[in-house]
């Protein structure tokens, strides 16, 4: 029966990926909210270039991306940390400051990540619900005996929270790390980034997977004092120092320099999204006010997992999560325009009881 | 002073890597045992194909890559992992295998990440003495109270262990992990990849960043039956389902059809690496024999930090480890022919207390 895992996994609970499958060709595949736009050319030509001395390491640093990043936020580069997708740095987080002592607070709804991560750094883990109509009350974490990790726009919600409401958490929660998850804020949050000019307990998190087109590439960033992220670059440098590959570091560069291109999509997604909410709403759907690229609706015609399974036959994927507060809804993620008129033609249809 | 890190981490000391420079074009840069082979074309065009997608995510199994690879290692793909580096399964493996009563054994002279994961996962680390020529005693290993980490062939000495040494500890510790870690073997060592058949406690790992011209990639791969290989998978789709990002995969599959290519490669190091040590042996160098694609020498008559120090100045990196019984040598990678040419012209002159 080869050899026993460490007691301390023994009821370990892996995170469930949405669906990856590997022929997407044929399938509107709207389930894990990446953006339906592929990175500009720059992206590709760095990718190709960096690919050419790949014999040798990558900087363990990423120097060039991490100077181009942490201007684009307007922190130095001692302020941030590049790492293997925003999933690294939530997890490096979790190891430095999570311990016993040291339990990890979350919304009950919200990334799935969070309780995992618990699980496996052995931290207690905390999930405070969010208020009957989805939002967070920041009251609820007010001078908490806990570190706190919030998303923010959440996900799946798509919820927004005010950076004042955050920078209430962390003022009241002086020796305790606030995490702040900004995986969608481009998509319609406003940042708390330079909140870490004033607080040394916060970190924020971004990834490059949603609003950079990059989810196949890796990357993610924490930002945070120098001193909190020097301790997150020991834990890095204790287990992965090489953590970010050539290419992602050159593709992180070349994505960071085409402005332009990033703003029209995000300006093209969130359009889409408003326009697809406004036509879901028409259909008789609750849907959730979005910040982000995905939508999240239901109790409406047909809901949670029949509409799921209903739009999978017809060669849509979307998320569906279960649980009591949400078996109602489902995730989906914005498509093209093209790809969300043929969308919601679906879910107009199933909704008549009629099949395509 | 920020928020505290947690007291299992108060006295962490981080891995520390080969100086990376970041313009390496008037260096010559053997100090991190990377090719001085770029990668094939089709490792380039398959990165570049990669990047066109990145916006959708990686397959988190790797399934591609994974099937080519254990193809290629004679086992079934429920039997590999592909990581972020072979990094990040030796990572797991302490993690998934170590505790308070499963400390880790390795040799004294290895891999400096050994003791350092130790830490990092609060397990307690045995360092074990390699006889006085750098060789190691299969029967220091046998039936201890500890897992095994033993790095085939070794680095830095580069010398390699009989498959049958590896069978006897194997074999002895039924209850135990043993890891190989074959980052080198391509160069001349045998592989112990056949014994997972036999045996449930064995994880054998490989990186694409030595034989491969990979380091800048960032993959490698774990080896082991697959139950053993479930608990590993638990561990990382805790961690970091997305490990391993689309680009990494895709070049790694071109590098698995690019046979040719390498065997030529391979070949060709490991005659520089010969032709350097008798060489090095005729300036009157002890040289230890190597089963890899570096040479680790000293006791002659310019020695490890003089000699590193020497050849820095003259743009020669080189790797010098300190330490009681290795401050005599340096680490020192193999390039082209005409760089080591260059090279032992370098050392022949600081030996005669010369300046080139």
């Amino acid at each position: 029966m080869s050899v026993a895992i460490s007691s301390r996994y023994s009821g370990l609970t892996p995170y469930v990926p949405g669906e990856q499958p590997r022929d997407v060709s044929r399938l509107i595949k709207l389930n894990t909210n990446e953006s339906p736009f592929p990175p500009p050319e720059a992206v590709q030509k760095a990718a190709y270039t960096a690919s050419q001395s790949l014999n040798l390491y990558n900087d363990t640093e990423a120097r060039a991306l991490s100077e181009r990043f942490a201007s684009h936020v307007g922190v130095s580069p001692g302020e941030v940390l590049a790492t293997n997708g925003s999933d690294e740095i939530l997890y490096f987080a979790y190891l430095a400051f999570g311990d016993d002592a040291s339990p990890m607070a979350y919304p009950d709804i919200s990334y799935g990540f969070y309780p995992v991560y618990a699980d496996i750094c052995r931290v207690p883990g905390r999930a405070i619900p969010l208020r009957e109509d989805f939002t967070l009350d920041y009251r609820d974490y007010m001078g908490i005996d806990a570190n706190v990790v919030i998303a923010n726009p959440n996900a799946p919600t798509g919820i927004a929270l005010p950076v004042e409401d955050i920078e209430r958490i962390v003022r009241s929660n002086p020796n305790r790390l606030v995490l702040i998850d900004e995986a969608y804020v481009d998509f319609g949050g406003v940042s708390c980034v330079p909140l870490i000019k004033k607080y040394d307990n916060l970190l924020v998190t971004r990834t490059f997977s949603k609003s950079y087109s990059l989810a196949g590439a890796r990357l993610g960033f924490g930002i945070a004092c120098e001193e909190l992220m020097g301790k997150l670059r020991a834990v890095k440098n204790s287990i992965n120092p090489y953590n970010v590959n050539a290419m992602t570091q050159a593709a992180g560069l070349a994505a960071l320099e085409s402005k332009e291109y990033y703003q029209e999509m995000v300006a093209e997604v969130s359009a889409i999204r408003d326009e697809t909410a406004s036509r879901l709403r028409a259909l008789g759907y609750r849907v959730l006010p979005s910040s982000t690229n995905f939508l999240f609706f239901g109790q409406g015609p047909v809901n949670g997992a029949a509409l799921m399974g209903e739009l999978r036959e017809r060669g849509v994927l979307v998320r569906y999560f279960g649980g009591e507060r949400t078996k109602d809804f489902v995730r989906m993620s914005m498509g093209t325009r093209k790809q969300m008129d043929e969308v919601v033609s679906h879910i107009r249809e199933i909704c008549e009881g009629r099949r395509g």
